[in-house]
């Protein structure tokens, strides 16, 4: 099986860096991957799968943190003039970028594989010396980038497809491969598990680039990850002039400065880990008017799920005491969610044997870190039914700076190792 | 009617003296006044007034700031041992400590005299220079003293009663003295005017003594007060160990002071002068546990009632806040209260007249300040029903301290003064 | 005096109007009034006045609120291609839109009238109905509009330079005609008096139009002003991965709500009103980032000068306090001042006079309220010397909206009104 | 060696009973416990140990939360009245109450043991039930019981003393005991390690006796400490009438409010557990009087000493901010530290082996836990130095309730178990 499958990888390479380039070169933000997202759809057909995108994998009252109704217009109509698929982009509009691929062959269990597609507000580098610069496909768009990798991981994707397609007889049971949108801001895995995408899987693996290891490094878990709740908090007040009727305002920036302090200073709890951020405020108006509206960027987090949800509902109690103190009103909307999870220790090693066999230079041990992922919604509804999941660290080393800045950059050789270790992986589980 | 009213004054002067003294060394703090309420009802049944007390003055709901149990007992098992009159005190027992002597004589309205009688909880100098200690009058009871006077107001009430007594042919209509416990902290008068016993008086008149004012000076209105309202307010929470169990614990501490925060925060308005201060608070037990108890003392104020009542209003949806943001409870307790008020000019130009008719050496006019009093509860209910009220402030000019001291003391010449002005202007305005 | 006075003013009364509406027409917000100034400052020459502009009517140092140096350059690039004057535009760069013009003529004191001739950052409503839409002279700059009357104010300058260059062998001394920039704000003020403008002039007079007052109405005095500092605090601290680092972060945004909390809860003052208002917050990037920058646009005021700079020095001291908590630094940048001032009665009894003398329908008495006027810093500095001042209210009575609001406008013929009061003033008073 | 301890140790069972019992019944606060001190001094010179105790052993500049003089003083009085050992009571009096008693022989290392004997704030139940009740040797002292177990550590210091001392041919080297006042708060530690006392120690053990384990379990480490540091800060402002001049005041007890707020409010930390607390509060003096004192009681915690350092660090920040924010002045005290520590494995090995000699029935691992201890302090000197320690957990079950509540009681057996253990370990260890 491993030949086969190494043999179609190296002679797609080429191919799987320009599906990477040209992701690259189109950054789109998450809820708004109309091309990438209807270019992958159109491929997938033409790959021989069954394609399933739009609502029927997105389920809209799950979406978190969407755009306004006129970005995601512009938006789409930007994909339509760059090139995006008509009729998927159709399904897509208003933000349904999402996409599931299907091939099934004998009898077995549904493998699910999942690849995230949205690139970060981030300005891309235009240093002569930054390689998407010197090869010519640095972002077109303004202020958005593919600054975390995930531009390789739709190409991985497109790759493990056509592996997958060509031995299509090697198939035992079912091939899922599922593209999601928004993983920055952990707002976009709820609305596909939503939509019943991960009902039916048996085995799910996920992976990620990642530029700070060395190329040819595998780990078979990445957590560690914190659950997360992400949201906005918006205070609502009334206006008055600060000077000839002070007592007529409702000041909405002075409840929110309250529900900042008291924010954090929520209670540790013994049982582990707990954050708490406000990351942004923004309030009122001109100096001499009582402000009337305040909004908060606030996320929790927690070393378990548990923990989280312990933060957020006393930061809904503080946020609640805050607006009655000062008469205002606050409304509370949900932007991203993710939780704790852990990888399977029977797919971990298996995600191991594969790496050897496939010859990895370097095994890392499950990483820890402060992060959050919101495959791990994925990861919970199949193994609350009884599934395996894991997601798989990948090194795509280079000599650049960090995710989420602004040089930030992929070695793309990684890429063929992703295919080969991801396709032989959905062989061989199934 | 001024010269047999001045006679007799001055006939009486030493008793005058002789009653203040003696009130003055068996001070009583509020609600405590057994003693010196039960001997001046005593003193109004033999000089022939009808007397009610207890419980037919005071109704018990309006009581505001009244001891425990256990000191109500104590006290008033003291004041059987220091001659209190034993008919009376049982009437008075559990802290229903108001008076009031009612003289009738022909056909006319009725005319009110307010004294209010409590003590300080001041420990008294023991100075050889002090005039109590030098004359043997100092007080008998630890940390209780007569540091603003009352013991002068209580000893010029029975004056004017027996003035009025002796001259009762001069009456036209009826002449009422109200003894009021607990003014010290605004707590007595709304329990009498609850009693209903302003609702029949068509012309009010209260005094207070001034030890900073040179003898003889009268002002016809002693106003400027401030409204207020005096409540406690306890956080009820939950103790937990502060390392082992944090998040169990319900924090009452950081709900009291986020409370304290954001009552001195609450906005300025644009009416006039309004005012909060916590005087106190009390929290806590061990320092692992977190604390389960808070309790903060605090007054609001406001140049009138609606502006007190604004402060009042935004203080408690604070303190209700405050308890949201950390699942506790808070139990406001109401303390004391007075109202804003304002002297009629039609009976402060009789005050004015009367006094010149006295030769009163110099009049001041109606004096602005800070403070607040309880009188004003009394004013207002006569206001209400379309009567006249006024407040008369008595320099009894002394070289000692302020009011509220340790070495606090008048001129008692002025008592004589304030027994002739009372007195006149009871029976000339019936 | 008078006769010649009115039938000057008569005569220029449609060339007033022109000059308000091409004001008007084009609006420059405080600091960039390049055409404004330039226009003016010519005009004055051609009329014969002794002109001084720029750096020498305006101290660099004492300017607030200045903004950015792209947005003076680019103001003073339109100022050219809309028109402005060459010559008076090459003193002005980098604005310094001050102008002065001085008549002299015989022996007697100097006579100031000073004019303010800013615009508001309002967007000026485009219906058909509002009059400056109607005959075509709505503003042409997007966002800024003379909603206040400073186009009239700048218009009846010039009709009073013409009028008293006219009659300029009737002064009796100097006329000195001030023409200040940013008083929206009260920015401006401080600069001239900071240059110097005001230390030669014994009578100073200033004039406001009012849209909500009947045509015809002059008060003697508009004050009742509190005296106000507006600054910015802008606190620095440190950026971190909130989940990842947080006690690396020094949380910027924190502080800043700290702050606010505290300043609103400084003390109230005895001896009259004080207010603080944080009328802006803008703090924080990302959501999962510790914040490491805040800025916050503040106010205090107070019924004098003394009680503003009591709210001042705490609220400094707040904002210091917040930082060190932190571990934050804070800047705080002046922005604007104000301080409280009494018109001169002596001054407004000639006011009185004139008025009357030219048929004023209505006197409003010196009207009381809750706004500032940097005019009053010039006030000050002549009244230290020995000067009078007042401020004259002129009502400009049309049915539209309040002062500050998009549909804002002026009855014009008041602008006649106001030329003939203050040019015949200045002939009088000196 | 086993044999003659234990043959030993069973000989003294009785006398171990009750000198457990006595220190019972006259239990003694930290600093205070010149009684229990002075008494095992003295048997510590009759069983021919070179004793040291008061200045020599106890270094005043770091004794930490000591009581009052006039408390200090009258519990020294008590101690001579109660049968304290006069020549002790001399060097202890002023709160030096620490005791070391030295025994050499023969070449080798110097071990040392130590013994904590406070009492706490705790009242002992008077239920019949209660053994010490029962037995007739409940604490004959107010408020003050012995909740913790340290009579039994005293008993069994004074067990091990006579061991020792009976086997002292069996000596090689140095064993060095160790009696400790003031453990509870975490405050009398320093002070010996202050004075040199651990200085030339090469093994240390201690030991707790618990009454939740069942008696004959042993635990060779009862770590999983926090580090802490205990203190209390003192803000002082000052008072003004809050109606009459609110702004002369000082506010004190708002200062402590904004610092509760922003102490609990310190941010999270990557590296681990951090705590902390505010215990009490107490603030102001009378209702309407701008509150000029405040005190509160902090402690901080974290699970190493860094993380311990990181909490107080920003939290003096904090007071310091709060204190400038209100122009009060604060004053910080300490009154308690212990530190993180690890027990060294090649001891607890030594200690599990010695117990499974001695037949003990169950040994636990490592307990974890949320407290803290001062004995952390010698560890850390002994371990700086290159030396070896442990605190040895010994089950004391009883079917009673936990420790430092009123019916707290021991198995007394447990105390011969501990003798033998103790003893048996200072022999084989030197």
């Amino acid at each position: 099986m491993i030949d086969p499958v190494c043999t179609i990888a190296d002679e797609i390479e080429k191919q799987v860096v320009a599906y990477r380039r040209d992701l690259h070169r189109y950054a789109e933000l998450g809820w708004t991957e109309f091309r990438t997202a209807s270019l992958i759809a159109r491929r997938l057909v033409d790959l021989g799968y069954v394609v399933s995108a739009g609502r029927d994998v997105i389920r809209a009252e799950d979406r978190m943190g969407v755009p306004s109704e006129d970005m995601l217009e512009a938006c789409w109509q930007r994909a339509g003039d760059e090139g995006g698929d008509p009729a998927f982009l159709e399904v897509m509009r208003g933000g349904f970028t999402g996409v599931v691929g299907v091939l099934q062959h004998g009898e077995g269990p549904v493998v699910g594989l999942r690849f995230d597609i949205d690139a970060l507000p981030v300005s891309e580098s235009r240093d002569p010396d930054h390689c998407p610069v010197r090869e010519g496909f640095v972002s077109l768009h303004d202020g958005v980038a593919h600054a975390c990798g995930h531009d390789g991981h739709g190409a991985v994707g497109l790759g493990v497809a056509e592996v997958v397609s060509r031995l299509r007889q090697e198939i035992r049971g079912t091939i899922k491969l599922i593209f999601q949108p928004a993983e920055e801001g952990v707002r976009g895995a709820k609305s596909m598990v939503g939509a019943g995408v991960l009902d039916d899987v048996d085995r799910l693996l996920g992976h990620h680039l990642y530029s700070g290891w060395e190329t040819g490094e595998i780990a078979p878990w990445t957590g560690g990850y914190l659950a997360t709740t992400k949201f906005d908090a918006v205070f609502s007040g009334l206006a008055a002039h600060a000077a000839g009727q002070p007592q007529k305002g409702k000041n909405a920036l002075l409840a929110a400065a309250a529900a900042v302090l008291h924010l954090y200073a929520i209670s540790r709890h013994r049982d582990g880990s707990t954050r708490i951020n406000v990351g942004q405020l923004i309030a009122g108006s001109g100096r001499n008017v009582i402000p009337a509206d305040a909004r908060l960027m606030i996320e929790t987090r927690g070393a378990t799920t548990e923990l989280n949800e312990y933060m957020y509902d006393r930061a809904v109690l503080v946020l609640e005491g805050a607006a009655r103190m000062y008469e205002c009103d606050v409304d509370i909307c949900a932007m991203g969610a993710a939780q704790s999870a852990d990888g399977d220790p029977q797919m971990m090693a298996q995600v191991v044997e594969m790496a050897l066999l496939l010859g990895a230079t370097m095994l890392r041990p499950p990483r820890e870190g402060g992060g959050s992922e919101d495959f791990t919604c994925m990861m919970r509804r199949v193994q609350e039914r009884g599934g395996l999941a894991t997601n798989i660290g990948i090194g795509a080393g280079i000599d650049g700076w960090g995710h989420h800045t602004a040089r930030f950059d992929l070695d793309e050789k990684a890429m063929a190792c992703a295919v080969k270790l991801l396709a032989a992986l959905a062989l061989t589980l199934g």
